[in-house]
């Protein structure tokens, strides 16, 4: 029998398993571990975004642990689409083992790429595209077409000896995408009439009722409203998002205007986008952004992100006048994006400075000038019907999220039981064409921080906001390791407490009172005189202060 | 002539002078002074509470700077109503005179004597009733009925020498509120035919367009919601709002079910509110928690507070099985509230906890189960066509706020050059029917942090947001007055920067030999050997962690 994943139940021959390691129970760093007859395949590796109570931290990776000690079992990565949240965590996945072949279509690779040379990384790829079938040991995938807010994303169906899995990545149904690459339920349909055994679909939307709408109908406001503003145009959208920005392109090329790329992923993106083909870039409308200041307002767009408020990206800074582009009287800013929640006072801080500085900013709140980029629940709908899997387990979401999938499979005549509600490290085996829940393993959070991979765990988070919150007060003090008297000290000294070190006049007297005591009853242990200080000025700021700074005491015995 | 405000413009007699110290450019610590001939009126006297970017903040407070010299001119406080950000700075300004009288009506005062009773201030009160009239000084006060999202709100109409100034406070203008109490536009109508030179008005909802639906519509979802409830009925709303609770009790009531108030706020204020005849509370429909555990799951229903999933609120401790309550399979909780900006995650938190116990939650994205209580777009325009204000200035909302109120004034006909966008601190003059803005006075923010009030600064706050994002690392040593040589430590101490302090073994040599460096070459001042220290320690963890923790170098010449 073959060594199981870590920590897991041993895993029967024949058996499919299936190990989420991101993405269920939040938005993000989606990975899924496939496990049949001693060979792993992964759906997915991407990185999770902090939320507030995090902070400080620049990515939150999937735990690897599970997979540490199987990298040599792994036969590839499939990526399903080039988005952060699926992609990101390839670097740290392939620095364990740089030789694990990734699987995607053109574009997702070209990023992918893109974002491993900044690593140095130079991986082994294979390009499929939707159709297409690939065997690898006991995993034969075959690639479906699905719609997404970002060209080339791929479905993949997993046919093995335990069963067949259709996991949808992220996708949606716009039935007139610009490209007019659809979401093939024609091959949905098809696999399955030949049995779909576990059916694992984004839930992204599934609490959002009715239908996304069509991408196609942002480009006419896009042009009326950029027909309209007297002088210069700022949009603001996601980096990747090829099919908004080619919009942008057209409305303003319809409206004589030239349009600068701003920042740098904008300008890496759509340029490997432009290369391959999925932007079409109209003859010479692109123009260097220093270029740009040199033509009349009425004839430059300028294409930029930070539609999220990121404080460092053009947009935020622009709000600031902290940019070359100094947004003024009579400009138009547009937020061609999505509010994800916990950016609101962010966006807010900059759409309230951009209108200070006169401008009129349309975002999606006044103007039809964002659409999603997954399915709702009408498009779910369809698709469980068109499927009709034995078992279905929801992906890519919050419990929220993936509770509403739930219902929605329900709705459509799958039986309760036969829908599994997992969560990040959640065992399950499908087998005879049964899924079911076998055991639970027990995963962390895996923080970047700087250079640092793992090396800020969840105390250091705590510690980061009692600091946040009370920021700390350190004393030093060294005493006498004979007498136990204070030789040096004590030094008192103050952040994110207050304004200047002086309101501690009252409290140093009662420290050394209290340390000449300890020494008296014969303490000559650090640690005990630490405790004492730590107790005196606690309990100092408490009635002093009615609050609860981190108290950090340093004694040395000398 | 009389002493001006400070650092604003002389003010001739018979001018009158408006300066907002709060809720321009936020939501929140409303506050507007009014003076004429000497003699000062305030207009609320509110909180703001804090973003993620002023952490451990409790409460932001009105900067009161302008009048701190002027407290014996002040003849009266108007409380428009009694939510936290029209009254909640009052005790604040009644520690610097306690005997200012504050004016409003019978609820307002009830709640604002409930607040001054927590710390121990009895205040000098003045009820007013729609329909009267008040002399104060120079000021003619007139106050007209409005209807919000707490009963008893109050607009306020000033007359003076300078001109007349009607003030909405916060309003709606449901036209079948429970109470019957409608904003009275039949005085607005002729408050606006003598002739309104300023009218100042609640920008909340201007952005939005249409009409804010009715409060009572939402009785009927609530009545259907709690019917079709299995087991345990959770409601969270603002502990404020009396006719939400109201259509609570009513919704138990019609379903034979008690319902315990949970959360001091709410059953502090329901106490208020019932005893003064505001809730019309069923006979014997309240029952404590603790009884309402004997009862059957489908005759309960608790009204709770936490519904912008404040972690220490009963919701969220329910939330986390960290509540005598202990929610299950089959419960239903009813979020009947806003989603206040940047509350998104901490809400979203508190509604996958509970769907991850097994409840059914209903709020306001897949339910009607709350209106807001502030006038839309829609709303203000019938305000401007009724009142014909010369001049208005929009109040109460973020620039954005401001600026859509400003262009539905200028839509009904107000001349542009006759709308006023103020910010806190700007001073604006009121005489022959002409508004004009004569100066900007700079106001600062007042943080509230536990016991103390203006402690805290920017720059505190600042160090807390480092020390937040990336922790701090503490170096203490002494050394010798004569030779320089160090006698104590280095000692590296460490906090939200790394698990354990053994990352600093590599760089105390290095901080030995820059000290000894130091010392060689004549160093004695304790301030030059702290920025060696600082260097050494800042260049390792750059080139070691890329980060950038705060730094703290302590070194005592002893």
């Amino acid at each position: 029998m073959p060594h199981a994943i870590e920590d897991a139940p041993a895993l029967e021959s024949g058996t499919l398993r299936i190990l989420p390691l991101g993405g269920l129970g939040e938005i993000g760093r989606n990975m899924a571990v496939f496990e049949i007859d001693g060979k792993l395949l992964i759906v997915d590796c991407g990185v999770l975004f902090p939320e507030e109570h995090q902070p400080g931290v620049d990515l939150i990776l999937p735990d690897f642990s599970p997979i540490r000690e199987r990298l040599d079992d792994i036969l590839g990565v499939v990526l399903t689409h080039g988005h952060e949240d699926h992609i990101g965590a390839v670097p740290y996945l392939l620095r364990l083992r740089n030789d694990i072949p990734l699987i995607g279509s053109t574009l997702t690779l070209a990023l992918i790429e893109a974002k491993l040379k900044e690593h140095r990384i130079q991986p082994y790829t294979l390009t499929v595209a939707e159709g297409q079938h690939e065997k690898l040991g006991p995993f034969d995938l075959e690639f479906v077409a699905v719609n997404h807010s970002i060209p080339d994303a791929l479905a993949v169906a997993i046919r093995t000896a335990g069963g067949t899995v259709l996991h949808t990545g992220d996708f949606k149904m716009d039935q007139l995408p610009l490209d007019g690459r659809i979401t093939d339920l024609r091959a949905f349909a098809r696999l399955g009439e030949a049995g779909i055994d576990l059916f694992m679909t984004d839930s992204t939307n599934a609490d959002v009722p009715g239908f996304t709408p069509r991408e196609r109908d942002i480009g006419a406001v896009l042009e009326s409203v950029i027909a309209k503003a007297p002088r210069r145009v700022i949009v603001a959208s996601f980096s990747s998002h090829v099919h908004r920005v080619q919009q942008v392109l057209d409305a303003a090329a319809a409206n004589g205007r030239k349009v600068a790329l701003m920042g740098r992923s904008m300008v890496r993106n759509m340029g490997i986008a432009a290369e391959l083909g999925y932007l079409k870039v109209p003859e010479g409308i692109l123009i260097d952004y220093k270029k740009a200041a040199n033509l009349p307002d009425d004839q430059i767009v300028y294409m930029s992100t930070g539609s999220q408020g990121e404080p460092m990206a053009v947009l935020a800074r622009m709000a600031n006048l902290d940019h070359q582009v100094e947004v003024g009287k009579g400009d138009t800013v547009i937020l061609a994006s999505s509010l994800i929640p916990g950016n609101e006072n962010a966006v807010y801080r900059v759409i309230n400075g951009l209108i200070a500085l006169g401008a009129t900013v349309v975002h999606k709140g006044n103007a039809k000038v964002h659409v999603s980029g997954h399915a709702a629940a009408g498009e779910l709908l369809y698709c469980y019907n068109i499927v009709r899997p034995k078992n279905v387990m929801p992906v890519h979401g919050e419990a929220r999220h993936l509770y509403a999938n739930q219902q929605l499979a329900i709705e459509t005549g799958v039986a309760e039981d036969r829908t599994i509600l997992a969560e990040n490290g959640t065992v399950v085996d499908l087998r005879d064409g049964v899924a079911r829940i076998v055991g639970q393993l027990d995963l962390g959070e895996v923080y970047v921080d700087g250079s640092t991979v793992g090396q800020i765990t969840d105390a250091d988070l705590k510690d980061r906001r009692i600091l946040a919150e009370e920021g700390f007060i350190s004393i030093f003090v060294a005493v006498d390791a004979q007498t136990g008297r204070v030789v040096v000290g004590p030094e008192l000294h103050a952040r994110g407490f207050a304004p200047d070190d002086s309101v501690f006049d009252t409290v140093i007297p009662q420290i050394e009172k209290a340390l000449t005591e300890a020494a008296e009853n014969g303490t000559r242990d650090s640690h005990v005189f630490s405790q004492v200080v730590r107790r005196v000025v606690g309990r100092w700021v408490n009635t002093q202060h009615r609050r609860r700074p981190m108290i950090v005491p340093v004694v040395i015995v000398a």
